[in-house]
C-alpha cells in the first residue's frame, strides 16, 4: 500500500526527464548472469540481439566476462556512470545497491527484486526508505517487483519477459505501460502476433517511485508514439494521468486502459496481490470517461482494439455502413451496430444511385449491403462499392464482413483494395473474418481484422466514442489542481477498496461517512444542521428551497406570508439526521393555522428531546412545499484518490437500493453533466410523455456544474464570495442534497433537504 | 414471409421420421456436375471422400458418367427410389423436379435453388405451391435457398459449403442447425478448428416445409448427439422448439442458440434477407429463457462455448476457484466471476489446510490462488492443487489461467493433469491462455481453452446458468399447446418486426392495440369498460380493486358504506380510455359528501359527453382508494409467434419510457415469475429499506401465475369457472392492468385500473 503514501516530492518533471530514462545510452546490470534464461542474463542477451548501440555493463564480482562482454566487479568499477542500472539481486541487497547507484550518480534504476510492499508493512517500510534515499539523490526507481522496461527503437531492453524470446521486438507506434509485468508481456505478445510494432514496454511493479501515470505522461513526449496501452489495478497519480490525457488529446494519441479490480471480488484480489489499493470502480470509470481514456475489459481487448486506433483514420460521425457476402453477417452487423450506439447509414437518393451504378441488379442498394454472390469472380465491384458508400453514401465508418470465403473470392485483391481505400479516404474500415487465411490477407495490408461482427463493430464503437470524448475533453475545463487530490492521498490507505466507499455520499443517513470512509476522518469535521446546510448551498448559487427558521409563532406567520402556502415544517437539530423517525416533519400545511399548530408541536417535541437526550434545539424550519415529477439525490464528496466528485442519482431513501447513480469528477462542463444525467436509467422518463412536458435537463446540468465548481473550489464558489481554490475546496468535506425535487416543464429543480459536512479550518494532515 | 403461413399440416412426427431423412441410405443429385467446385458437383465429391456407403445417383441427361459414377438421364431412370434427392437446378425447374420426386416416391428433397420467398410475394406463392404438392405426396422439403444438410457419421453429405473442403468432416457429438447456410458452415469450421467433431450440419434456408425447430427435435432422437447449436433469425415453430427443449433437458443435451435480429436495425435487415419475419426480441429472449435454451451472441460464441458443454461435466453449484501463475489474471478472473454471477469460493478451514499442505509457503491459500512462480519446474504442485480445491475446497468449477508461459513451465504435463482431473472428478475446468502453443497443449487433452479470463469465466457462467435453467424447466409446467400458438399464426405476416409490437400491451393508452399490432385484428375484438374488465379479472382470481358501479346517489351511499373511505370516483365509458384527460377521475374522496358531489359531477359530465359525442354512459365507478409503495403495470397479450405472454413492468404512464419490463410466456411457474420480477430494475428497491418492510414478492408472483394460467386457458381460469383450454384462451385477446398498486409488508397487490380486450366468439380466421 506504500505506493499510495506521500513520498518526498518527485523532481518537478513534465515527463521529458523520465522519457530520457526510457532511452538510456548505457545500461548496467547488477547480478548479471551468463545464463540467458536467468533474469540477470536475459536483458543482456536481449539488448545484444536487438542491436542496442549503447554501452552494456555486466556487473558480477565472480566473473571476468558475461555473455562475451567484459564484466565488472562492482558499479564503482564502471568506466562511466550508466544512465540506467538494472538491479537483479536478492531483496536484502537492494538497499545497498541503491546506495552504490547514488554514489556513482546513476539517474535511474530498475529493481527486479521482490520482497517489498507486496509482502506487507515491513516490506513497505523498507520500500519507503529506498525511495527517500533515491529521491534525495535524484535517482528515479522503477519497481521494485517489476519485470522492467524496454525500448525497441534503441534496443535498450531492461525487461526480462520470455515473451521477447517468443515474439522478436519490432519498433512501432505503441507504448505499453502496465502495473503487471506479465500484463506488459501479454499485451506485447498480442500486438506482435498481430504484426503491430511496439516502441516502449514498461512494467511499473510496486511503483515505489515511478508510477504508471508518470510513464504514460513521459511516453507522450515521444512524437512517434501514436497509441498508449495502459493496465492498472490501482491509480496512484490520477492528476498526472489527467494531465497526460490532456496532452494525449492535444496530439490525438488515444490512451486505451484496463482498470482491473472492477468488482468487489476483483478489488479484494487486487489489493492482496499488488502493493496497491483499488479505488471504487464507479469513480474510476467516471474518471477515465471524464478524461477521454478509452476503457476496455482485458489484455486481449487492449491488443485487439489497438489496431483500429493505430491507423490514424478517425470517423467524422457515427454513421456506419456494413458490407458482406453473407446475409447472416449483415443481420449480426446491424445488431452489433445498434448495440454499440452507432447509426446504420440510410442511403439518400444520391447514395442509392451511386450504389445502383456499381452493384448488380440482384443486390439491393440498402445498408447493410448483402452482396450475396456479387463478389464471386468480380473483385472490382468491391472497391467500387467502398468508394460509392464513402463518396456518396455518407459512410463515416465501414464494416466489411467476410465470414466465409472459398473458391472464387480473391482476398489478396479485396485486402489490397481495402488498404488503399482506407489510406486514401481516411475512412476507418474494419473487417470481420472467421478463417485465419482470410484474416491474414487483410492484416498483410494493415487492415484491422476481428473474429466476429460484434468485435469489429465494437472497435468502431470505441473509435467513435473516443473521437467524441476527445472533443469533449478539449472543450472542458482543466482537471482539478493536483494539490487538491494529493492533499487527500495520505489518508488513502485507510480507504476500503469497496463499492461502499462512495455510496455514503449519496446517503441521507450518514452525511459524515464520506469523510471517514474516504479516510479523511483524519480531518476534524463538523455536520451543519439543515438550515446552515441550505444556506451554505444557496450561497454557492444552488437552488435551495425557500425557507425561514422560526423560533416563535410570529416568525411562523411571517414565514407563511412570505413563502406562500402550502408549507412544510421541520424540527431542526444537527444531532438528528432522520427527522421523520423522530416525528419532526409535518407536510402539506395548507393554512396559517395548520402551520402554527405544527410549529407548536415540533417546538415542544424538540424541547422534550433537548431536555431528555440533550440534543440541540435548532428551531423549526418552515419551507415552501414543492411537488415535482421526480425525486433525485445529489451529492459531493472528496475521494482520496480522485479528489472532488459530484454524484447524481435516482433519489429519495431508495437511492442506494436502486443503484442508479452517476459520478462526475469536478469541475466539469455542462455537456459532461448532461451526459452523466443521460446515463441515469430514470432519465429515460425525463422526455415529454403523454402530454406532460419534458424535464429541463439544462437546468439540472447547470445545478451540477455549479455544485462541482464550488466544491472543487472555483467558479461559482468564487462568485458566491467564498474563498476560491484549494482552501475553499477544503471547506466542505461532503454535500448530501436529498431529495432534490425535479419538476417537468419550464421550472427549476429544488433542493428541499440537505446536509453539508465541513472540514474544521484548523484541521491538519497527519503523516 | 410465406414460411409463417399455415401449410397443409406436416405428417404427425415426433422427429424420428425426420431424423431418418438426415441419415439417407441413397442420395440422388439433380443437376449433378463433373465439376467438384459447382453446387451440383460438391455433394457427390464430398460423399465419396467421406466414405458414404449408400448409393449415389448423379442425374444429368447430358452425360454417361459424373465424377466416375454412372449418371442417369432422369429420376425416373434410377434403379431404386432414393431416400433423398438433392435439387440443384434453376428455380424455374424446381416445381417440375418436385413432381418427379413425388412420382418415384422419394421421401425427402433438398432444394439448393433460390428465387423463392426471399424475392417477395411471387416467389412466396410459388414456394407455397411446392409445399402443398409435396405434403400431399408425403415428401418433406429442405429449403429452398439452402446449402443443404450433412451427416458426418454416414458420410451422407448433401451440403455444398466449401468449408467441408477446408476442414475435413469428423463425426462427433454436435448437431448444427441453422437458417443460414453460411452460418452452418461458419459454426462447422469453428468447431473443426477446435478439434470438435460434428454429427449433423443442417441449413434450413427458406423453411418452406422443414423448420429449424423440427430439425432440432429430430436430431435429439439421436442418442449420440450431446450438444445442439442453433442459429435462427426468425422462429417459425416455437412450440416445436419448446417440445424439443424439454426432450433435450430430459437427456441433459444443451441447446445453444443465436437469435439474430435482436435490434430494430437487425430485425429490419433480417426480414429483408431471409424469407422470414423476426419476432420482438424481448419475447424471443423470454421464450428461450423459459425453455432453458442457452442464448449466445454470434457464430463465434456458438463454436467457442460449445466445448465446455460437450465434455459432460456439470457444476453442482455456482462456486468457482481460479488458479493462475499471474496475479493480474487472478484479478481479472475475480472480476469476470462476479460479472458472471458466479461465487468465488471462500476456503473453509479444511480447504485451507488441504491447500497449505500442497502449496509452497509463499503462495497464500486464498481464492483466486496466485501461484506466482510455484509451478516453475514443479508441475506436480498443479495437479495436487486441483485435487485439493475439488476434494476439500468445495470448488464446483475451476478456472485455470496461464496468460503467459515460457521456460520452466511444462504445459504437456499441466494439460494432461487437467484432462485426467476433469474426467475423474466431473468438475468442469476451463483454461485461459494467450499463446497458441499453450492453448494447443490443453486442446490436445480435450480441455476447453479460451483467449481471455472473461471468455473462460463466461463459459462457466453459461454452464452454471444452463444447469439452473434445466432444473427450472423440468420442474415447470409444460408449454402451452401448440394449437394456441398456431391458431394465431395465420395473422403473423401482418405483424411488424418491430419492438413496438409488444409495447402496446403494456400501455394503458391503447388496450386494443395488441390485437391489431399482433395481426389478430383479423379477429373481431371488443374492448370491455373498466367495470367489466375488473370483474373479468376478479372472476379469474386476480386482485381487482373493490368497487361498485353506481347509477344513483343511493348506490353511492351504499358503496361508501361497504367500501370504506377514502374512495375514488371514475366516469365509466368503454369508448374513453384516457379518463383523466376527460376530467372523469376524482381522487381522495374522504367523506360521503365529497363522494356524492363527485358522483353528481361525473354523472353530469358523462351525460354531456353522451349527448354531444355519443359516447356510451357506463355509470360512475366508486372504488376504494389504495396507496402503495410502487406502481407497476401488468398485462397479457397473444403474440402471433410465441402465443400467450404475460408482461410485468415498472408502471404508470411512464412504463414505455422507463422500458423496465419483463415477459413470461404463459403458463409458467411461481419460480419463473419470481425470476422475472427479480430482473426488473425497480425490484432492487423491493427489499426492506430504512425500516420499511420488503415487498411480498411471493404474492406478486402468484398474481402473475394466476393471470398466466387463466390467459393461457387453464388452471385458475378453470377454477374460476371459465371455459378451459383453447376456447377460454381465445376469450381474452389482451389484458392491461395499469397501475397495479404494490404495497410493502404483509399486503397484496391491487389492480386499480384495467382494460380487457375480448375476441368475439364468432370471430373467424380469414386466409
Amino acid at each position: 500500500m506504500t505506493n499510495l503514501h506521500a513520498n518526498p516530492a518527485a523532481p518537478a518533471d513534465d515527463g521529458s526527464a523520465l522519457l530520457s530514462l526510457l532511452s538510456p545510452r548505457s545500461v548496467a546490470v547488477l547480478g548479471a548472469s551468463d545464463n540467458t534464461v536467468k533474469a540477470g542474463g536475459r536483458p543482456i542477451d536481449y539488448m545484444r540481439r536487438h542491436g542496442f548501440a549503447g554501452a552494456i555493463y555486466p556487473v558480477n564480482p565472480n566473473r571476468a566476462t558475461i555473455q562475451g562482454l567484459p564484466a565488472y566487479p562492482s558499479l564503482d568499477a564502471l568506466p562511466a556512470a550508466p544512465d540506467l542500472v538494472v538491479i537483479s539481486v536478492p531483496g536484502a541487497e537492494v538497499e545497498q545497491a541503491i546506495e552504490r547507484c547514488l554514489a556513482i550518480g546513476a539517474r535511474g534504476a530498475v529493481i527486479y527484486s521482490s520482497g517489498f510492499a507486496e509482502l506487507g508493512e515491513a516490506g513497505a517500510a523498507q520500500q519507503r526508505r529506498l525511495v527517500e534515499r533515491a529521491r534525495a539523490g535524484g535517482l528515479r526507481l522503477f519497481g521494485p517487483n517489476t519485470q522492467g522496461l524496454a525500448n525497441f527503437a534503441s534496443g535498450a531492453i531492461a525487461h526480462f519477459s520470455t515473451m521477447i524470446n517468443e515474439e522478436a521486438g519490432q519498433d512501432g507506434p505503441v507504448a505499453i505501460v502496465s502495473q503487471s509485468g506479465a500484463g506488459s508481456a501479454i499485451v506485447y505478445g498480442g500486438l506482435r502476433r498481430r504484426g503491430i510494432g511496439v516502441r516502449y514496454m514498461v512494467a511499473t511493479g510496486n511503483e515505489a517511485d515511478v508510477s504508471a501515470a508518470e510513464v504514460v505522461r513521459a511516453v507522450l513526449h515521444d512524437e512517434q508514439v501514436r497509441v498508449v496501452l495502459l493496465y492498472i489495478e490501482s491509480l496512484r497519480d490520477p492528476q498526472v494521468l489527467a494531465q497526460a490525457a490532456r496532452l494525449a488529446h492535444e496530439r490525438d494519441v488515444p490512451i486505451l486502459a484496463v482498470k482491473a479490480g472492477r468488482t468487489r471480488a476483483g478489488q479484494l484480489t487486487a489489493s492482496s496481490h499488488t502493493g496497491a489499493l483499488a479505488g471504487e470502480d464507479a469513480l474510476a470509470d467516471a474518471f477515465l470517461r471524464r478524461h477521454g481514456i478509452v476503457r476496455v475489459a482485458d489484455f486481449r481487448e487492449l491488443a485487439e482494439y489497438c489496431h483500429v486506433f493505430v491507423g490514424g483514420q478517425r470517423p467524422r460521425g457515427d454513421g456506419v455502413v456494413a458490407i458482406s457476402n453473407s446475409g447472416a453477417t449483415c443481420v449480426l452487423a446491424a445488431d452489433a451496430a445498434e448495440d454499440e450506439g452507432l447509426r446504420l447509414v440510410e442511403f439518400d437518393a444520391a447514395g442509392t444511385e451511386a450504389l445502383r451504378a456499381v452493384l448488380p441488379s440482384y443486390v439491393s442498394a440498402r445498408n447493410p449491403i448483402d452482396m450475396t454472390t456479387a463478389l464471386l469472380g468480380q473483385p472490382q465491384i468491391f472497391g467500387r462499392t467502398l468508394d460509392a458508400v464513402a463518396e456518396r453514401g455518407a459512410a463515416d465508418m465501414i464494416h466489411v464482413g467476410f465470414p466465409i470465403g472459398g473458391e472464387g473470392y480473391d482476398f489478396d485483391d479485396f485486402s489490397a483494395q481495402t488498404g488503399r481505400f482506407a489510406a486514401a479516404s481516411g475512412v476507418p474500415v474494419v473487417v470481420s473474418a472467421n478463417q485465419e487465411w482470410v484474416a491474414q490477407a487483410f492484416r498483410r495490408h494493415g487492415v484491422p481484422v476481428f473474429d466476429s461482427e460484434r468485435a469489429a463493430m465494437r472497435a468502431l464503437g470505441l473509435l467513435s466514442r473516443y473521437v467524441q470524448a476527445r472533443a469533449a475533453v478539449l472543450a472542458a475545463p482543466g482537471a482539478v489542481p493536483a494539490s487538491v487530490a494529493s492533499a487527500a492521498s495520505p489518508a488513502s490507505p485507510a480507504s476500503p477498496a469497496s463499492p461502499a466507499s462512495a455510496a455514503p455520499a449519496v446517503s441521507a443517513a450518514s452525511p459524515a461517512v464520506p469523510a471517514s470512509s474516504s479516510g479523511a476522518a483524519t480531518f476534524a469535521t463538523t455536520t451543519l444542521d439543515e438550515v446552515q446546510s441550505l444556506s451554505q448551498l444557496a450561497a454557492a448559487g444552488l437552488p435551495a428551497v425557500a425557507h425561514r427558521l422560526c423560533r416563535d409563532r410570529e416568525q411562523v406567520r411571517r414565514a407563511v406570508a412570505e413563502l406562500g402556502l402550502p408549507v412544510v415544517a421541520k424540527g431542526v437539530s444537527a444531532s438528528i439526521t432522520h427527522k421523520s423517525e423522530y416525528g419532526l416533519v409535518r407536510l402539506g400545511l395548507d393554512s396559517e393555522e395548520r402551520a402554527l399548530a405544527a410549529f407548536d408541536e415540533l417546538d415542544a417535541r424538540l424541547a422534550k428531546l433537548a431536555a431528555e437526550r440533550g440534543v440541540e434545539h435548532g428551531g423549526v424550519l418552515i419551507a415552501r412545499q414543492h411537488k415535482g415529477a421526480f425525486e433525485l439525490a445529489v451529492g459531493a464528496h472528496r475521494d482520496p484518490v480522485y479528489g472532488p466528485v459530484v454524484m447524481i442519482g435516482q433519489g429519495g431513501v431508495l437511492v442506494e437500493a436502486l443503484d442508479d447513480v452517476q459520478f462526475l469528477p469536478a469541475p466539469f462542463s455542462p455537456a459532461q453533466a448532461r451526459e452523466a444525467i443521460a446515463r441515469l436509467h430514470i432519465a429515460r422518463a425525463f422526455g415529454a410523455v403523454r402530454g406532460m412536458p419534458a424535464v429541463d435537463v439544462e437546468r439540472l446540468a447547470a445545478m451540477l456544474v455549479t455544485l462541482g465548481d464550488w466544491f472543487a473550489g472555483s467558479g461559482a464558489g468564487r462568485e458566491a464570495g467564498l474563498e476560491a481554490g484549494h482552501e475553499a475546496g477544503l471547506e466542505a468535506d461532503s454535500v448530501d442534497a436529498n431529495p432534490v425535487i425535479v419538476p417537468r416543464g419550464d421550472a427549476a429543480p429544488v433542493i428541499v433537504d440537505a446536509v453539508v459536512v465541513r472540514r474544521v479550518a484548523d484541521g491538519e494532515v497527519p503523516r
